[in-house]
């Protein structure tokens, strides 16, 4: 393992954190807080130590995939560590525990809070908080490899073990270039928002919190009842921002480069929007007699259906109460998720297009037992690589799921809960059903069952596969031998 | 597709079941119940269209998987449409949905009724219900393999096709001598149950209908309260005779070869011990302070375990009352199941085992991408096969788990209610929590439900593949063309 690198990277890491602090530093100071104080010391810190550690360029900057998974897995464990710092500083949110589980929640987008009244934050702090949304969203690492030049082609295998879907296919030839890209779609896409929002009439620093935590689908909001009190037209605005967070990136790549026809082909973003469009449809039906009118009950399934599946976790209202068919949509949409290459969460719809496939092919193949065929999508030959690793995935998800409904049942709550709260946290979603339902909080869990939310939101987020490799003790096999030749 | 010898499987299933059908007219004679006049009708029809159909043996005895599966789905539903007619002749179940579904509840084994006062029935209609389990069980084809000379080498397709578990072994070369063989073990088992329970104090109708009950690991009952009422000495009885039953079955052939260490180093035998032994520590701790000592602490936590696991479903007391931690670890022993090559349901123990070898392997091979690795159960190496097929088995699961859900939760009851209706009769066990929990029956979902858990049960008794090649359409293709050029 190379560990030069490994630090190397931490470094940047460490140094990118204190820069984005700026912003909350700014806010603090414009709205005159005294918790403002604390976040411009740990900025100051944070880009003193990142810029020591990361001062030296190791020679070889060569990672495997191995590594990458463990450098994944460490930035992410500083990321939030040193994120939370603020907030128990401030005292806002005393306790290390709930502190910690806070800030996973925003780096991973998960929005589910401990917090029981979000209106006594600070701005300063609220602006952190919504702000771990958006830098969670497209992930640390790919805005390390867009600003800082890498050597290797091996960069790839960073970037690989971030981004969320089965496959990250580079969008233009260069890693660097590629990283590049998504930023700057992300980036201007959120521009669009704050700007749409303020203009038709939210204060400013709600728009951009709003606007964070819907970029990174996350689902931090700054009011107490999230988006219920906000004027229709503003409801309607985020619910469309949340489906465009959630839609493939390489969607928005063709579009810029004028690849129309390519880009409404791409059978993702189809079934994606395929599957709102019934959802919705379905949801207004049975919810028909509990709104006003039929506008009211449109925007409320939409707003709904498109948090939930985008894994962002807004609510405009107690979903909860709906009927147990609704319930039952929604909880099978928080587990479907959105689009690979997107910000969102959840399982991913190609992954269900490939499992959907790879069942479809071996079917044929008991009935013909002599036909060997491989399975397509958008027009590729997909690797029996990607199947394996999707089936290994789906593997992996039932058993942390059963695992954590396991620990987590052991504190007595109803099995909607136990089962909501599970996957809420492990596909980043934030509010589930029952007890955790979207006007309750997490603050009532054990500090066990905590913990073992923290792991799902970042297992969720890392889609599995990096976590477990920096936990499994194989990885480490050999090191302090290769380590100790190369001193 | 061999369609003579389809029909020729179809007369003896037939023949069979007529056959078998006096058990329950000696049992209405015994009784002088005047429902015995249609069990001896129908018992002469069935006995004499068998003989007619299948009279002439057909020249071609040849049967692919595919026919193999689709003779096996059309025998189940032979016998199910057939062994329903009783209950809706002698108006104790005068609808035919329900009919179907408490003759497919038992075929299936899977106990599920839709009777609100199981006492009303007569005798005669029980001792079938009962036996309706005992069929099911070990298969009919098997047992048709077991007493019918049937040439070609092919016929192993036919039993792989009905028999539990992710690889049928022969236990011996022969498979005629292996489904001989595990039918004698069947009976010798089934026979000391009824003599241990007569012996120690049940009438000797419960007792034969109880073994029928737990040999099947099926859950039909005499008594509107399951086991709650018996002697605590005779739910001892019964809840091990339900984990004998849910043991492999090549255990007993080791045993009775003298091939003991060899029987107590099966992994899978190990495996569901030590689960049963561990599920049932918990539980015992969770509910101490439910009961009045010890001792029937014990009883009950160790009877609910061996049923649930087991898939039988018989209870002595109502586990919908105890805490969610017990009702978590028994949601997670339905989907478990029992032992491959037992009478029992579920998913079942080697599934899972060969699930984590090859995510063990998966992981490793993506820490060590050079290493290529087998993986082995019981010191055989496992073909790449049975891997894609047991990853083929769960992706179905969850899609027949999903949709069954789907349609079930448009009737609006609580969401504990669905998934454990869908999961008990999937998995074949029976009872589930909140309303199908074991003081409760399944006579209030609408028709539409209960068909969708027909089918449910059918697909978790068959192991879902048979059915899934039954229902498509790829299978029939060319069928017209070769068998009119046979003709």
């Amino acid at each position: 393992m190379n560990i030069k690198m490994l630090f190397y990277i931490l470094g940047k890491v460490l140094l990118i954190e204190g820069v984005l602090m700026i912003l909350p530093v700014v806010c603090g100071l414009f709205y005159g807080e005294s918790q403002v104080i604390y976040y411009i010391a740990l900025a100051a810190i944070y880009i003193g130590a990142g810029f020591l550690i990361s001062m030296k360029k190791p020679k070889n900057m060569t990672i495997f995939i191995k590594d990458g998974c463990v450098a994944t897995a460490l930035s992410w464990l500083v990321l939030s560590i040193c994120g939370c710092i603020p907030f128990m500083l401030t005292k806002e949110i005393p306790s290390f525990t709930d502190a910690v589980f806070e800030t996973v929640s925003g780096f991973t987008t998960t929005g589910a809070s401990i917090l029981t009244d979000v209106e006594a934050m600070s701005h300063t702090s609220l602006m952190w908080r919504s702000l771990t949304h958006w830098i969670g969203g497209m992930g640390v690492l790919v805005f390390l490899l867009a600003v800082v030049p890498m050597a290797g082609g091996s960069n790839m295998n960073l970037m690989r073990a971030e981004s969320p879907g089965p496959s990250v296919g580079k969008i233009v030839p260069k890693v660097r270039s590629t990283a590049k890209m998504l930023y700057i779609i992300y980036l201007a896409i959120t521009v669009l928002e704050i700007v749409l929002l303020f203009a038709t009439g939210m204060p400013l620093f709600d728009s951009i919190c709003s606007a964070f935590g819907t970029a990174g689908t996350g689902g931090f909001g700054v009011k107490n009842d999230s988006f219920a009190s906000y004027a229709p037209h503003l409801q309607w605005i985020v619910a469309v921002f949340m489906v465009v967070f959630g839609t493939n990136f390489n969607f928005y790549y063709l579009l810029t480069t004028r690849q129309i026809s390519k880009a409404f082909k791409m059978s993702e973003v189809r079934v994606y929007l395929i599957v709102i469009a019934v959802s919705t449809a379905i949801i207004c039906f049975s919810v028909r007699e509990m709104y006003g009118n039929f506008g009211e009950t449109l925007r409320h399934s939409f707003f709904q259906v498109s948090s939930i599946i985008t894994t962002t976790g807004f609510a405009t209202t107690d979903f909860d109460l709906w009927p147990s068919i609704t319930k039952f949509i929604l909880l099978g949409l928080m587990i479907l998720g959105a689009c690979a290459g997107s910000t969102g969460g959840g399982i991913k719809v190609s992954r269900f297009q490939i499992m959907f496939k790879t069942i479809k092919r071996e079917i044929e193949s008991y009935i013909h037992p002599k036909t060997v065929k491989r399975i397509h999508l958008d027009g590729k030959t997909l690797d029996t690589d990607v199947e394996r690793s999707v089936a290994l995935y789906f593997f992996i998800y039932m058993i942390i799921f059963a695992s954590s409904m396991f620990i987590v049942a052991f504190e007595g709550h109803d099995l909607v809960t136990i089962f909501s709260s599970v996957a809420a946290t492990l596909n980043n979603i934030g509010p589930g059903l029952s007890l955790v339902g979207p006007t309750h909080n997490y603050s009532f869990f054990s500090p066990l069952s905590k913990w073992v939310f923290i792991f799902d939101m970042l297992a969720g987020r890392l889609e599995l596969l990096p976590i477990i490799v920096f936990l499994n003790p194989a990885t480490y096999k050999g090191i302090i031998k290769k380590s100790s030749k190369i001193g």
